[in-house]
């Protein structure tokens, strides 16, 4: 039948290039620090054209897997890097603009991630991260801070935390998952009818929660970064879950009724 | 000073392209279903040659994020979709293999998503998820059953039960961490020493971890959960958590004292 005739997907050349270095590296064959072969040299020997090979290491490149170039000639080999973080950021950040979560699913996946992080920081934050997290705090509350700012300043205090929790991978999918809301709840700290209100509400908040951190009281922390979180994010969501099929409420959308996180 | 001359980095202009794309996901302007103009539209509109928009389109599939040629000619314009969850498993599994992670930070990160997913799927879980993962069992109780199959039904238990929670985040990130191990859990289940010891042990604490689900004791599923993470995978890790840094062990190496998950 002619439905059968499709033309070959141009794409299927780099996913077998993509397929085969990942097989070396569940392997165990391609480690961190190696080099891989010049694209000169790695194209003939996989049996594919250079341009199909560069779109694989472009993707590899992308979720943190590969640098290439790094201070050599365009035809010097890539090297196998563990960079995780950006990519793990950027997957979600779309993927919350697409509306592949919903904001509801996005805020309890939060509340699961952010009590863990909490929790652990009381344990394990260093003297180092708890000044550092401070600064944070003390920058939030400086008079001219503006609201872009002050989104950035709170986005980096929970990724801080996340950091001090001393697990990197829960450390990476907390500061992704809270990275993919910062554009909403910009909007959101925008909308705010009480700036100053709102601002001085979410410092109180943020140096109690770093004060249970310093006390090491780890159970309290995260009660209270459950009910931070709630608080806030919160906003951003309907009252009634929306089921999770494709009824997902526009991420572009203003929130109705903006507080603070 | 000659040092500073050095090659233009080729990657700069599909990241470009990259960011620029993201910019229009994020502002709500690009949206699932939209069509992105064909190649030799864009590029030029881009002021980009085409194999480097090429790159960028290749990386935003590869993310889950664009579908190219879609039964169309090769010069059909790519479709904006939602299709997180294979690229997040393959970026966790490429990142755990070369240890970005180490396995004790993966089994924690296990312990509070799983905690979180079977808690949830006592609530959510409609009957017809828990039929699947009861056939999943049953699968798994047949005698003829293979070491990688079983490792598979294994994982797809753990999956349907993150999916049946309702929540399309957790389950996303639940998923993606179970996959990123199962090359690990498959050889400590090849390395068991008493294979159909270790086989039914694991049956029979999968039927008692649905059974609860299905009684709707969220409470004791979550419980149950984490002490059956912890039996099995919890094997895979050495006593001492090892620093966050570069000190990871190697996932190939065959763990030491394997038994079930």
């Amino acid at each position: 039948m002619a439905a059968e005739w499709r033309p070959v997907r141009q794409s299927r050349t780099h996913e077998l290039v993509l397929e085969r270095i990942e097989e070396q590296v569940v392997a165990g064959e391609l480690k961190a620090g190696d080099r891989l072969p010049p694209e000169r040299e790695l194209a003939p020997v996989l049996g594919v054209s250079r341009s199909a090979l560069r779109e694989a290491l472009r993707v590899l490149e992308t979720i943190g897997v590969l640098v290439a170039h790094a201070g050599r000639g365009p035809d010097a080999g890539a090297r196998i890097v563990r960079n995780p973080d950006d990519a793990l950021g950027r997957l979600l950040r779309l993927h919350v603009a697409l509306g592949s979560y919903n904001l509801h699913d996005v805020l309890e996946a939060r509340v699961v991630l952010e009590r863990s992080s909490f929790e652990a920081a009381a344990t394990h934050a260093s003297a180092e991260d708890l000044a550092e997290a401070e600064e944070t705090l003390r920058r939030m509350q400086e008079p001219d801070v503006t609201v872009p700012e002050f989104n950035d300043l709170d986005t980096s205090f929970h990724v801080q935390i996340a950091r001090s929790s001393g697990n990197q991978l829960t450390s990476t999918l907390t500061s992704a998952v809270r990275e993919s809301v910062r554009p909403l709840i910009l909007q959101a700290l925008e909308a705010a009818e009480d700036w100053p209100a709102t601002a001085a509400a979410l410092n109180a908040e943020h140096t109690a929660l770093l004060t249970l951190v310093r006390e090491g009281d780890g159970p309290a922390a995260a009660d209270l970064a459950e009910q931070h979180i709630r608080g806030f994010h919160g906003t951003l969501v309907p009252d009634t879950p929306p089921s999770p099929a494709d009824e997902n409420p526009s991420p572009a959308g203003a929130p109705s009724s903006p507080a603070g996180d």
